[in-house]
C-alpha cells in the first residue's frame, strides 16, 4: 500500500517535470480543452444550436483533428482540411447532380463507381512523393466526398448537406485556427530556430569533449570498446546528444514545412522567411557532425596512440579543436541572435592553428621515434652534438656542413639542444612566425634524425637490436592512430568553411543584422 | 498546343513509371476504392440501410481514415480506433449519465467541464514520449467523447447514441481490415526486411565504390571540393544511396512499429517475431556507414596522397575493402534468405588481410621516403652496400655489425635488393606467414634506413638540401592522408564484428535456418 503511493507519487513527480520541462506542453494542452469547449457551447447554448443545428458536430470533429503543437502544422492542416473539403464538395454535388439526372436506377451505381474512383485516385496520389506532405487533404477529400454523396443520395439535396457540412467544418477550423495564434501561439519557425541553435551547442560540446577525453585518457583505464557500438557512453553527454541530432533531420524538416505557413511573427517579421535554409544549413551542420562521429570512433578504437604520444601534441590538437568549437558555438549565437557577423578572425585564428597542428603532425612521421624518446624523457641526456662531429669527419663535405649547422643552431637554442628541439614542438608556434621561419625548423629537426638514429645504435647496444624496432612499429601504428584523430579533426575544420557558408547565406537571404 | 500534348504524355509516362515502379502502389489504390466502396453499399442498398440508418456513414469515415498502407499499420490505427472510441464511448456514457441525474441546469455545466478536461489531458498525454504511437488513439477519444456527450445531450439517450456509433465504428473497422488483410496484403514486416537488406547492399556498394574512386583517382581530374559538402556527387551513386540510408531510422523504426501488429505471415512464421532487432541492426548498419562517409570525406578532402604512393597499397586496401564489402553483401543475403551461416571463413580472410593492410602502413611511416622513391623508380639504380660499408668503417662495432648484417640480409633477398624490399611491400605478404617471419623482415628494413638517408645526401649534394626536405614534409603529409584512410577502413573493419554480431543476433531470435 505504501509502495503503490510512492509509485503515485514518482508518477506525479514525473508528470510534473516533464510539464515544468516545457511549458508550451501546458499550454497546448489547456488550448487544445479550451477550443473544443468553444464550440461545444454552440450546441450546448440553445440560441447557435437553433442556428446550425445538429450538423454542428462537424465543428467539433475538425477542431479535434485540426489542432495541432504549433500554429503552422495548423494552418498547414487546416489549408489541408478546408481544401479537401471544397474540392470534395464540389466533386460531390457535381456527381450527385449526374446520378439524380441518370434516374433511379442508374443513381446508386453511378455513386458506387464514383466513390470507388475517387477512393483508388486519391490513395495514389497520396503515394507521390511531392504530394506525401498532403497526405491529410487526399484523406479529407475522400470520406467528405463519401458523406455528402451518400448522406445527399438518402436525404436528398446533397448541395444543401454539402453546404451545412462546409460551414460547420468552416466554423471549427475557424475556432481552432483562432484559439492557436491568438493565446500563447507556438510557433514552428521559433521552435525550428531553437533546435537549429541547439544542435549548434550539441556538436562543439561534442566535439569538445571527444578532443578531451582523448588527451585525458592515459591508457589505465580503457576497457575494451563495449559489445556493441550503440554503447550508450553514459559519461558522454555530450555525444549522446550529438549522436541524436544526427537522426533529427526528419524533425528539422517537418517543423520547416510548418513555419512556412506560419505569418510573419516575433523576430521572424518579414514575409518568406527562408525557413528552408535552416533545413539547409542543419544538414551541413550533420556533415560536420559525421566527422564528430568518426572521431569518436578513433577515440574508442583498440588501436591507440600511446599517452605520452598524444599529450606531445595536446596544445595543437587542443588549441584547433577548442577554436572549432568556438566557431561552431558563435555561429550558433549568431543564429540564435540574428546578428550577421563575419567570423572572419574566429576563421583566420583557426586556420592558423590547424595548419600549426597540420605542420606538426607533418613533422611527426620524421620526428615520431625521436620526439618520443624525447617526450619519455629517457635519452634527453644524450651528447648529441658529439656523435655529430664523430660523424662529420667521414661524410661528405656537404653534410658536414649542415651538420654544423644543426649544431649552431642547436647551441644558439639554448644549453639543452635536444630539450629545445622537444619544448618547440610543444609549444604552439606564435602565428607571426613565417612559414619560412618554420620551415626552418622543420629542416634542421629533419638534419638531425640520422645522427640522433646513429646515436641511439652505438649506446644501446647489442641487447636492443631486436626488441627496438618491435617497439617502434607499434609506436608507428600508435603514430597513425593520432594522425587520423588529427586529420579527421582537419577535416571537420575543412568542413566548418562550407558551415560558415551555409550559415552567410541563411543570414543573407533572413536579413540578420549587420555587425 | 502540341506542347502540352506533350507535357500530358509526359505526365502520364511518370505515372505510369511510378505505378510500375511497385505494383503495391496500384494494389494500395484500388483496395481503398474497394473498401469504401463496400462500406457504402450499405447506405446504397435499401435492406441494410433499414437495418443501421444513417449512423453508417460513421463506417465510411472510419474505412476513410484506417486504411493504411501496410497491414501492420492498418492494425495499429483500428487498434487507436477502437480502443479510443471504446474509452470515448464509457467516459461519455458515465458523464451524460451524471449529467442528467444532476438536473437540467447544471447538466450543460457538467458536458462543458468534462469535455474542457478531456480535451486537455488526451492533449497533454499525447505529449508523453512513451505515449506519442498512440497520438491518434487520443484525437479518438476527444473527438468521439464529445460527439457523444453532446449529441446525447440534444437527442436523449446517451448509451443509444453511443452504441450506435460504436457499431458503426465496427463495421468500418472490420470492412477496412478484411480488406487489407484479404485482398493482396502488404506486410509491413516484408517491407521492413527488404528494406534493412537494401540497406546493406547500399553501404557494401558505397564501400566498394569510394576505394575504387580513391585507387582509380590519378590526380588529373581531381576538382576543388564541391562548394556545399552536400553535392549531388552524381557519378557516385552508391554514395548517393548510402547517404540516404543514413536518414532512414524513422522510416525502419515506423516499418518495425507497423509489423509488430502483423499476424505470422508468409516467410515470418512464428508469433512473437524479433522486429526490434532488425531496428538494432540497421542502427549497427549506420554506425558502419559514418565510417563510409568519413572514408568519403577523405576521398573528397584537399590534402591528397599522391597517386604512386595510393597505388603502393593498392593490393592491400582493395583487398581488404573488398572483402569487407563481400562480408556486408553476405550478410545481407543471409538475412534475406533467413540463412544463419556463421561468416567465420569469411571474416578471419577480412581479419588477416586487414591485418596485411595495417602491417604495410605500419611500415610506412619508417618506409615512407624510400619506398616513395622507389616508387617513382628514380633512386633504384643506386649501390646501397658500398655505401653502407663506408660508413660501418667509421661507426662504433655495434652499428658496423648490424649494417653487416643489413647487407647479409638484402643479399639472400635477391640481386636487386631495393627492388625486392619494394616489391615485397607491393605484393600481399601470404597468409601462412608467421608474425616472426615478417617481423624479422620489417626489422631489415628499419635497419636499412639510416644508411639509405646518408646515401641521399652524399649523391644528391648541396642543390636539394632545401629542396628535398621539404618535398619530404609534403610526401608526409600525403602518407598521413593515406595513413587516415586506412586507419578509417581499418576501424570500418572493426565495426564489421559489431554488425556480425547483431545478425548473429537477430538469427538467433528470429529463428533463421543454420547452414
Amino acid at each position: 500500500d505504501g509502495g503503490l503511493f510512492a509509485a503515485c507519487k514518482g508518477w506525479i513527480l514525473d508528470v510534473w517535470a516533464f510539464a515544468k520541462e516545457d511549458k508550451n506542453r501546458v499550454i497546448f494542452s489547456l488550448k487544445v480543452g479550451f477550443a473544443v469547449l468553444l464550440v461545444s457551447l454552440l450546441i450546448l447554448f440553445q440560441a447557435p444550436y437553433e442556428v446550425f443545428g445538429t450538423n454542428i458536430i462537424w465543428s467539433i470533429l475538425t477542431v479535434a483533428i485540426m489542432f495541432e503543437y504549433t500554429v503552422g502544422a495548423t494552418f498547414n492542416r487546416g489549408f489541408n482540411r478546408a481544401l479537401g473539403s471544397l474540392l470534395a464538395g464540389i466533386f460531390a454535388v457535381a456527381i450527385a447532380q449526374a446520378a439524380l439526372c441518370s434516374g433511379r436506377v442508374a443513381e446508386p451505381y453511378i455513386i458506387g463507381i464514383s466513390i470507388f474512383f475517387i477512393g483508388a485516385v486519391t490513395s495514389f496520389m497520396k503515394l507521390w512523393p511531392s504530394l506525401v506532405p498532403y497526405e491529410y487533404g487526399f484523406r479529407v477529400i475522400l470520406f467528405t466526398f463519401c458523406l455528402i454523396v451518400v448522406s445527399g443520395y438518402r436525404m436528398g439535396n446533397p448541395v444543401r448537406t454539402a453546404m451545412e457540412r462546409l460551414y460547420s467544418i468552416a466554423i471549427g477550423g475557424f475556432v481552432a485556427v483562432l484559439v492557436n495564434v491568438l493565446i500563447f501561439p507556438i510557433w514552428a519557425g521559433e521552435q525550428l530556430h531553437k533546435e537549429l541553435v541547439n544542435h549548434f551547442d550539441s556538436v562543439a560540446d561534442s566535439l569538445e569533449e571527444c578532443v578531451r577525453k582523448y588527451l585525458e585518457d592515459d591508457g589505465s583505464d580503457h576497457p575494451e570498446f563495449s559489445k556493441t557500438v550503440m554503447d550508450e557512453f553514459p559519461d558522454e553527454p555530450a555525444y549522446r546528444k550529438c549522436r541524436s541530432t544526427l537522426n533529427s533531420s526528419a524533425k528539422l524538416e517537418t517543423l520547416a514545412n510548418s513555419a512556412k505557413w506560419e505569418p510573419p511573427h516575433g523576430r521572424f517579421r518579414h514575409f518568406f522567411y527562408p525557413w528552408s535554409e535552416y533545413v539547409k544549413v542543419g544538414a551541413v551542420l550533420r556533415y560536420c557532425a559525421y566527422e564528430v562521429m568518426a572521431l569518436h570512433g578513433v577515440l574508442h578504437s583498440e588501436i591507440q596512440a600511446p599517452y605520452n604520444l598524444r599529450i606531445a601534441f595536446q596544445s595543437e590538437i587542443s588549441e584547433a579543436s577548442n577554436q572549432a568549437a568556438e566557431l561552431v558555438r558563435s555561429l550558433g549565437k549568431d543564429i540564435n541572435n540574428m546578428k550577421h557577423t563575419l567570423q572572419t578572425s574566429l576563421l583566420k585564428r583557426l586556420h592558423a592553428s590547424t595548419e600549426r597542428l597540420q605542420r606538426a603532425i607533418d613533422m611527426h612521421s620524421y620526428l615520431l621515434t625521436t620526439s618520443n624518446h624525447e617526450a619519455t624523457a629517457e635519452y634527453s641526456s644524450k651528447p648529441l652534438p658529439k656523435i655529430a662531429h664523430t660523424l662529420s669527419s667521414t661524410l661528405s663535405n656537404d653534410l658536414s656542413n649542415s651538420l654544423a649547422d644543426l649544431n649552431k643552431n642547436g647551441d644558439l637554442g639554448g644549453q639543452e639542444p635536444t630539450l629545445t628541439q622537444n619544448s618547440s614542438f610543444l609549444l604552439p608556434v606564435p602565428a607571426a612566425e613565417s612559414y619560412h621561419e618554420s620551415m626552418k625548423k622543420q629542416q634542421r629537426r629533419l638534419y638531425s634524425w640520422p645522427s640522433r638514429e646513429v646515436d641511439d645504435f652505438e649506446l644501446d647496444g647489442g641487447l636492443e637490436m631486436d626488441f627496438l624496432p618491435r617497439m617502434r612499429a607499434l609506436e608507428s601504428t600508435a603514430a597513425l592512430s593520432l594522425a587520423t584523430f588529427t586529420s579527421l579533426l582537419i577535416e571537420f575544420v575543412a568542413r566548418l568553411d562550407h558551415l560558415v557558408e551555409a550559415v552567410d547565406e541563411l543570414a543573407k537571404m533572413a536579413k540578420f543584422k549587420h555587425y
